[in-house]
């Protein structure tokens, strides 16, 4: 792909999660988007026949971001990278628009169902997550910042349970990121390091 | 409210619970309700004015129905009892529409930003939860069934995060209730009971 046609495709990214964020998933038409854009409707077919195919590749841009974003989360050890990570993971980005955005990718969620490309790159999201919490907290177990007894897989179940709880309790009780985070560090500080930080 | 009445209204909370599964929260109308009730859609308006009404009448029904369920789960100590609550909490009945069903509830979860009524119920149930979550772990802190350094209503909204997210998981990755089962028992028998009946 030229850089001309990456800058193109990063618009209407960028437009369709305003339009998203705007119009909430159900109602959401390529005109939306479109209008995003500033361009035609006409235009944006010529890059995605279908509304389902653009939301496909809005979804892998941004499991694309999210795993830049997370790829190397800062700590002196695992631990410590650990609640880096999981910060990252619970503030997804500090536009305005937010609480919008996640309420748009919970109506992603529960169209998991009736859309398999949508379930498909879910999961795909879900093995990602679960893939780094259990070699972070593996880390940790091998640099002694993690409880020598904890099993780095079912901590990491676990723990994306954790993340998405979190994220579907922002939406339906319009909890904040705060609260949301505390039963993270709950489970981190009182069953993965015996609260030795408190 | 007279026992016919009574009767007529349980035939209609059986008719929603019926036409969500059948056609997702998205789409459901007054008549595919009316349809499943065998009835007309004008006989149906006779007791909902609007489907919001007939929806959030719903969600009381639910929710008594569920408070009714877990009003008393059995177990010897208070940690068993505690389990037995996560498993009817969990697998809300043994009907087979189950799968269609946790997915309108979730999409009910993602329309609480745009139906404040929604919402009120959703906090009202999360907060009956915790607090159920929390007295039963207080009273294995007592009864010496959980162990003495878990403070009640921080394992509480741990739990309560954990249903939330099993929830969401059950649908947005396709898991099965056994699989989302494991991260709560994770927390109770390593967190809560320090592993003692492993």
């Amino acid at each position: 792909m030229s850089s001309e046609s990456t800058e193109e495709s990063d618009d209407i990214m960028c437009a369709t999660y305003r339009a998203l964020c705007r119009h909430g998933y159900a109602d959401l038409t390529m005109q939306d988007i479109a209008d995003e854009w500033n361009k035609s409707k006409a235009a944006l077919h010529y890059h995605y026949d279908t509304k389902q195919g653009l939301l496909l590749s809005f979804l892998d841009y941004l499991f694309d971001q999210y795993r830049r974003r997370v790829a190397d989360p800062s700590g002196d050890d695992a631990r410590e990278r650990l609640l880096s990570f999981l910060d990252a993971s619970l503030a997804p980005s500090d536009r305005d628009a937010s609480r919008e955005f996640q309420t748009a990718a919970l109506e992603i969620k529960a169209q998991a169902p009736y859309e398999g490309a949508f379930r498909d790159r879910l999961v795909e999201l879900d093995e990602f997550v679960r893939r780094r919490v259990r070699e972070l907290v593996a880390a940790g177990v091998e640099d002694g910042s993690i409880r020598g007894d904890v099993d780095p897989a079912a901590a990491a179940t676990t723990v994306v349970t954790l993340l998405d709880g979190a994220h579907t309790r922002r939406v339906a009780l319009g909890a904040s990121v705060d609260e949301v985070r505390q039963p993270l560090y709950e489970y981190v500080e009182n069953r993965l390091t015996d609260g030795r930080s408190e």
